[in-house]
């Protein structure tokens, strides 16, 4: 190893390690401990009790992913809700769609909103768009009085150790289902299926027990452990798999991970995964 | 971080760690440094002069891809030849097809070989087939007198720092092709296009000027840095994205990883690889 300072999240006997320059920022909220890093090599690196959520280097894998996947899987959506997501990142995606008419956010801890604000511009610059409206509350209550309203809400969550936990439970998606339009699109982080096999088989489980389709998609982001991250994406309106639309050539010029080939490989599925979600 | 000892690679400002139990083997080679921990979660570890080259915990989603890929492309191989792979991985899924008459193996270090045999069984098992022709030679150097005799040849070398260098040079991929009968595949191992894009650029260049089809395909490595490693294909026969074949029902039953759908969406390039590789 290279001398200098290393942070490191280390689980289930392997882990990631990130070389930094700098501590730019440790607060304790009232649900968790926010720590920025500015690192050596990979930009920003944002920690949330101890778990990178994300650096600088490799956020846009998976921001572009979870706002992308389900807009394209529904193909007409105009009121887009993010859950959690409070680094911007989500909403910086969602907002390189001029169709898109109200992007409501729902972020349990205001802290994490300031610490973006100030130290991750780049990611926090998602709120910057006025259609954008900010909602400081728990979102697993935030949408059980928004029956029928949205097109697509994107669960971007912390692990279910931390606050996130209520965004984990087969509740919360059956109210998710409620929140949508009809032909509605859900889309929710859910986890590694090398490290958390029985997560993923249970998450997976809620997205097909409430929505007629349902796909587990995988991206690959290098600084989350095992150096993927997946997502669960249901509909009643439409295959989700396959894109409805095809990427508008502006919005691909400034894409650099999404495009309608890797939307579709992303619900390929190794075996040991079709084994863990269904389908094999 | 947990307490206990932990083995690490990093490169690039981030990198891999790894609990371990016991140091089980460390020689000197001629060519590199050999060792083998027995890890605390992962199974065995096996670094090259302190590069991880696999553990037993995600070693099948890569050596399934580096032999299922290229002779799912061939659809009709009967002669194949692994450049390095001297831990024996691809040679034991090689093993699991039938209809191979010939499986040579070209390792330059005779030590990894041993090392393998004596401290990872499940993977040098691949040995054990009696199909298996073991050459200690160079495989730059074999299989320049090889004209016209393989039908798939999978270069599962090291990084281009070790004894692996001349396995990275434009000439050898000229070499290669020469090897091959009509219709013949490659596979090389290429690297991560997340930390190295000029070399992902250069062997995928190198690939695209030798073969009619070519292509670079992401596999998911949890314990490789970034998470994932690509390999570049390449055929004067036939599109190598598209399998020739079904798998046989008795070959998917003992696939953890590989089947035809991730087949063609390993694939699919994220908008910066495409950038990388060409073809966006």
């Amino acid at each position: 190893m290279e001398p200098g300072e290393w942070v490191t999240e280390a689980a289930a006997g392997f882990g990631m390690t990130v070389e930094i320059r700098e501590k730019l920022c440790c607060r304790k909220s009232q649900f968790q401990t926010i720590e920025v890093y500015e690192t050596a090599k990979l930009g920003r690196l944002l920690m949330l009790d101890g778990i990178i959520q994300l650096t600088s280097f490799d956020e846009f894998a998976y921001h572009e992913m979870m706002a992308n996947v389900p807009l394209f899987a529904h193909g007409g959506a105009r009121r887009v809700l993010v859950i959690g997501g409070g680094d911007g990142g989500v909403l910086r995606e969602l907002g390189r769609h001029p169709e898109l008419e109200e992007l409501d956010i729902c972020e349990i801890d205001r802290e994490v909103i300031a610490a973006a604000r100030e130290f991750l511009p780049g990611t926090a610059c998602g709120f910057d768009d006025p259609r954008v409206r900010v909602h400081i509350a728990d979102g697993s209550v935030f949408v059980r009085d928004k029956a029928g309203y949205y097109d697509v809400i994107i669960v971007d969550s912390t692990d279910p150790g931390g606050p996130g936990a209520p965004l984990f439970n087969q509740d919360f998606y059956r109210d998710l289902k409620r929140a949508l339009r009809p032909g509605g699109v859900i889309a929710t982080q859910s986890e590694s299926p090398f490290l958390l096999p029985e997560l993923v088989a249970r998450l997976n489980a809620a997205t097909r027990a409430c929505f007629r389709y349902a796909g587990y998609a995988s991206i690959m982001v290098p600084t989350y452990p095992t150096g993927m991250i997946g997502m669960s994406v249901g509909s009643d309106g439409r295959d989700v798999t396959e894109p409805a639309l095809e990427v508008p050539p502006e919005l691909a010029r400034q894409l650099r991970y999404y495009n309608t080939a890797m939307h579709r490989a992303a619900f390929a599925r190794p075996n040991f995964v079709q084994d863990m979600t269904g389908g094999r």
